[in-house]
């Protein structure tokens, strides 16, 4: 039970759906936020590539509700689907993604332990696979994010569903209608 | 200098400001967070103890631009000014605040560290002193999102100026005009 009184039924309303119900004044940006970050194009990065990026960092934050919801909505706009998925989080270094995602994951996962991780040699490494400033700026920003929504989500004691299909089921809401539905 | 190319003078667009002005599609929800959480009443807690819980979380995670800043804008909204917010981020146990803001800020402090460091007795503490449901999860958010604008600004490599008036002239903005302008 989540450490508020968040007035929904949370096994209707799991993760960070109940405290957004509970304040819609911070849920307005938030979801804007995520929108932009994760979905609005054009982008150099798909949707599933920035869903990976949400993916990892959620992993590496343990935060159950996250990594399930964004490895879902990452596996439902990959062409390679979960097994993908799983192999970035598994192990990031044999996963089978481009030099320049994998560049980019590796800030990621730096930004996630501390801003100051992320090396100038890190970003080196992410140009010369071809990565641009935007890349690299919503690279920083999506995993720093993350590092909010995840403490969000566990910091009030919400709840996770066990069952995938429910994680399933919101990647449809989400490739068909965003975060601002 | 920033790991990338932001198209302003930093030292006239220190710390989050050059990504503000590089992104304005993701500064838009950030700044809109920002006011909701730090600025926007009527609100139990004030502008000023909002801004103290932001300060104090930017020092645990060493981030001198948005330390120095929230700091700033904290003393400028706080009848006993920098002493205070002095005080809160070199001893919290002895700090001259309300025994419902303290358990608040050891609240924020958990955040900081990871999500699931907020324990239902953090909680207890806290609602014991009479903090209400919106007070703890906004102490849980302005945290979490200063794990955010942290990583942002240090992800980045952002410049953070020295000067102390330089921060305390950005308080006169906050104080007068806001996260928007």
């Amino acid at each position: 039970m989540a450490h508020i009184d968040l007035g929904v039924d949370e096994t209707l309303f799991p993760g960070i759906n109940g405290p957004m119900r509970f304040r819609p004044e911070t849920a307005q940006p938030l979801n804007e936020l995520a929108e932009v970050l994760l979905r609005q194009g054009p982008h150099p990065l798909t949707a599933g590539e920035r869903e990976l990026i949400a993916a990892y960092v959620s992993g590496l934050n343990e935060c159950n509700f996250c990594c399930s919801s964004h490895s879902a909505f990452a596996a439902a706009q990959l062409p390679e689907g979960m097994p993908l998925v799983d192999q970035v989080r598994a192990d990031l270094d044999k996963a089978a993604v481009s030099a320049k995602l994998r560049a980019l994951l590796r800030i990621a996962g730096a930004v996630q332990q501390d801003g100051r991780k992320v090396t100038a040699e890190l970003v080196a490494a992410a140009r010369a696979e071809g990565a641009t400033d935007l890349e690299i700026h919503d690279t920083v920003l999506i995993a720093a994010a993350f590092c909010m929504y995840n403490r969000y989500v566990d910091g009030l004691a919400t709840l996770a569903p066990a069952d995938p299909d429910r994680y399933a089921q919101a990647a449809q809401r989400i490739v068909n209608e965003g975060y601002h539905a």
